[in-house]
C-alpha cells in the first residue's frame, strides 16, 4: 500500500441512535484500528437531515446535509448507510455503489425487499456491501454463515430476532402480566416505539429471516414471502398455561428446507424449556442453527442499541477497509444460485397448542375429539382447566399435522354449539 | 481469474477423526462449493503414517505417505493439517509456508505453544493461516473476534472449550455419580481418551484460552502462561453443596484484563444456575464473550467430534481459495502489536467456595471466622451441613479478595486442631 493510502476516508449517512454510536466508537478506537488492519479510519462527512443542529460528539464541520459532497467526494471510499427505509436510503447506496464506493449497511428493511438488486449492484461495481448489523444487532450471524458454515448446508436457523417483543413476552412470562402493560413498560423503557407495529407484528423478525433464508439457501426470500403473525393476540392465560405444561412461548424467526421448499416465517411458538432459545431473556437476540455437518448451535446477543450495533457496523468497516487495502473487494458474495419456491403457510407441519372456551358438560371433549379425528388431526394432550359460570378452559396439545388440516378443524370446531371460542392457537416446536 | 486456476488443489496431512470428516464433507460438497465461491475444490493428497493402509471414503492413489511429494508439488495451494501435537506438525506447516503454501489447521497445542512463529512465518510468505477448528470446534469464534469485534475491546471472555469435561461435570451434576464413574462413562461413549489427562486436567482447555487471550489482547500468551487447575478433585459433596447454595460446576476458561495485566486461567468455577453457561450441558461448548461495546454475547455448539470439526475447517479452506482466486492472501492477521504481561493466579481477585471437615462442637466456626478476618478474608454466606461421628461438614463463601490472601487463611486455619481438612477450594464466579 502506498504511502497517501494509509488513512480510508469514510461517509456516514445517519446521526442517530445507531449513527452516533459509530461516531463515537471510530473515535474511541482511532489509534487502535491502525494497529489492528495497518490503516487509519477517517469519517470525513456525516449526512444528516439539518447540519445546521449540532450533534453530541460530532463536529459541526464534518456535518453535511448535501448528498452530492459526498458522492463527488473522491476521497470518500466507504458509505455507511445508517438511515433506514427504503425509499432515499436504497438510491443513496446505488448511487454509492455505481461510484465505485463500499457499503456497509444495518438497514434490514431494504435488505428484505430489495437485497437482490442491491446485491448484484454491489457485484456488477465489483464493491464490498457488508450488512452483519441489520441482522441481530452485535451477534456476529452474518460472517459466520456465508464464511464459518460455507461449507456446510444449513437444515434449520431459529431465531429470537426482536428484543422489543422478547422483552415484552419475558414480562408476560415472569411477572404475568397483560400484553398492554408489558408494552407499556417496553416503551418506558426504550425498547419500543411509540408505534410498535413493525416489532409486536413481527415485520422486523420477518425482514431478518428473509435476509438470513436467502444467504442460507442460496434463493431469492423477500419480506413479503415470510408468512408473518405478531405477539399482540398472546394472553396471559396463554403464557400461564404454556409454563403449567413445560412451554416458554417465544416470537420465533423460522427457516427451514423441507420438500423442495424453504420454510420462512415468524409467529409465536411454544418452546420447551429446555431449547436453547427458551432460556433467552428480556431484550436479548439469539439465533439457533443446525447444520447438516456442524450439528446445533446458538448465538445469542444485543440484538440492538447503540453501540452495540456500532460494534457490528465497524467491524464489517474494518473489513472492507481490509480488502481496499488489498484490492480485493467484493470478495465475499451472495450467490443466489438457486430458485427455490417458498412454502406456503398452509403446507407446513407443525404441532400445535389450542386453547378453547366450552361449554362445561360431559360429552363435550368427545364431540370436539371426533371433529378433530374427521380432520385427521391427532391429540397428544388434553386437560380441562378453570371452570366458571359454566364455562371451561379446553387445552389440547395436537400432534404434528399439515396447517390447513389444523385451520379446517378450527373452523369445523366453531360449528359446534358447545365451543364458544377458540381463543387461541399457538404453534408448538 | 484464468480458466486453468478453477480448481484449486489442497492437501490434506492425517487422516484420522477430524482428517476423514474433511475429507468425506468435501467430497460432499463438491458441487455446492463452486456455486459458493467461484472455484472447485480438490484435495489431492491425504499424508498417512502408512499410505499401504487403506482408509474409507478416501481414494488408495490420494494416499501418500511422502511428505516432499506435496511439498513439492507445485499445484497445491493449500495444506490443512490435522495430524496434531507440536512436533511433525509444526516442521510440516513451517515447510509448507516456507514454500509458499496456505495452511488452514485445527492443532491446537501446536498455536498455542509456538503461535507467535506460526504466525510470523505466515505474515513473512505472504500466506495465510487459518484455524477457526482450533478453539471450539464448530462454534464460529477465531472469525468473529478476528473480524466481527475487530472494532472493539473485548474485556473477557469464559468459556466452556471442552466437551469432555463438560460432559463429565453434567453427569456428576444430573445423576450425582462420582468423578471416576462419570469418566468410565464418557470413556464408553467416545467422549474421553484411555488417557484422559489433556482433558481432565485442564490442558486441552488452556491451550484454547491461549490462543484466544492472544487475538483479543494483541500480546504473546502460551499455554505455559495459563494457570491450569483441572477437575480430577471435584467430589460429589462439591457438585450437591453448589446445588443447594444455587450453583453449577463447570471447567471454565477465563481470560480478561485487569489493570494493565491479562488473566488468563483454567479451573472449576461455581456459576449461578441463571449465568449463560450455566445451562450448557453434556458434550456442548461455549464461550461467553464481553465487549466495551458489543456487551455481553455467548456462542454455543459442537467443541469437537468429526464432521462438526470438519465444518470448521472446510470453511477455512473455501476462505482461503477465496484469497487465493483474488490475490489476497494474508489479509487478516494476527497483530501482537502489544506487550502485557500475564498476571500471577497469587493476584486474582476471585469469591470462593470452601468446604472442611471440622470438628462438631461449639466455638468452631467463631475460631475459623478470627483465622478469615486476620488474613483480610470476608464470609459471604456460612453453612454447616451433614454431621456425623463429631466430624461436620462446615461450608463457606467467600467474598471477593485476592488469592495470595485466601491460600494464607487456608494454611492458617489448617494449624487449627478443629479443623481436620480442606476438602475443596473452588473459585466462584
Amino acid at each position: 500500500m502506498s504511502e497517501e493510502k494509509k488513512v480510508i476516508h469514510a461517509a456516514l449517512l445517519g446521526a442517530g441512535t445507531v449513527g452516533g454510536g459509530v461516531y463515537k466508537l471510530a473515535k474511541k478506537m482511532k489509534k487502535e484500528i491502525p494497529h489492528r488492519i495497518g490503516c487509519e479510519l477517517d469519517i470525513k462527512k456525516v449526512l444528516v437531515r439539518d447540519a445546521s443542529k449540532s450533534r453530541e460528539g460530532i463536529p459541526k464541520e464534518v456535518l453535511t446535509d448535501n448528498w452530492d459532497e459526498i458522492l463527488n467526494d473522491k476521497d470518500i471510499q466507504i458509505v455507511i448507510e445508517l438511515m433506514g427505509g427504503t425509499g432515499v436510503a436504497k438510491s443513496r447506496i446505488l448511487d454509492a455503489l455505481s461510484a465505485g464506493k463500499h457499503v456497509v449497511t444495518a438497514n434490514k428493511d431494504l435488505l428484505a425487499e430489495h437485497g437482490a438488486q442491491i446485491f448484484a449492484a454491489a457485484k456488477e461495481n465489483n464493491c464490498d456491501i457488508q450488512f452483519e448489523a441489520a441482522v441481530a444487532g452485535a451477534i456476529p450471524i452474518i460472517r459466520p454463515l456465508m464464511q464459518n458454515m460455507a461449507g456446510d448446508n444449513i437444515t434449520e436457523i431459529m431465531g429470537i430476532v426482536n428484543g422489543t417483543t422478547n422483552y415484552i413476552l419475558t414480562k408476560m412470562t415472569e411477572e404475568g402480566v397483560s400484553y398492554q402493560d408489558a408494552l407499556i413498560d417496553a416503551q418506558k423503557q426504550g425498547y419500543a416505539e411509540s408505534d410498535p407495529s413493525a416489532d409486536v407484528d413481527g415485520w422486523d423478525a420477518a425482514r431478518k429471516i428473509a435476509i438470513i433464508a436467502q444467504l442460507i439457501y442460496h434463493t431469492n426470500v423477500t419480506f413479503a414471502d415470510v408468512y408473518t403473525e405478531g405477539i399482540t393476540s398472546v394472553m396471559p392465560d396463554d403464557v400461564r398455561y404454556a409454563g403449567e405444561l413445560g412451554y416458554v412461548i417465544k416470537l420465533v424467526g423460522t427457516t427451514k428446507y423441507t420438500d423442495g421448499k424453504v420454510e420462512a416465517r415468524v409467529h409465536p411458538l411454544m418452546l420447551t424449556k429446555d431449547h436453547p432459545l427458551a432460556s433467552v431473556r428480556n431484550s436479548f437476540n439469539a439465533i439457533f442453527v443446525n447444520g447438516e455437518a456442524m450439528d446445533d448451535a446458538m448465538f445469542m446477543g444485543r440484538g440492538a442499541g447503540s453501540l452495540p450495533t456500532a460494534s457490528a457496523v465497524l467491524g464489517d468497516v474494518m473489513d472492507v477497509m481490509r480488502n481496499i487495502i488489498l484490492g480485493c473487494c467484493g470478495r465475499v458474495q451472495v450467490e443466489n444460485y438457486r430458485d427455490i419456491p417458498v412454502m406456503d403457510i398452509d403446507e407446513i407441519q407443525s404441532k400445535y397448542f389450542i386453547r378453547m372456551k366450552v361449554e362445561d358438560r360431559p360429552g363435550v371433549l368427545a364431540e370436539i375429539a371426533v371433529v378433530l379425528g374427521e380432520n385427521e388431526v391427532g391429540i397428544a394432550n388434553v386437560a380441562q382447566k378453570d371452570t366458571a359460570d359454566g364455562v371451561a378452559d379446553l387445552l389440547f396439545i395436537i400432534e404434528s399435522v399439515e396447517e390447513a388440516h389444523m385451520v379446517e378443524a378450527c373452523e369445523a370446531m366453531r360449528s359446534l354449539d358447545c365451543v364458544y371460542s377458540i381463543a387461541s392457537v399457538i404453534r408448538v416446536y
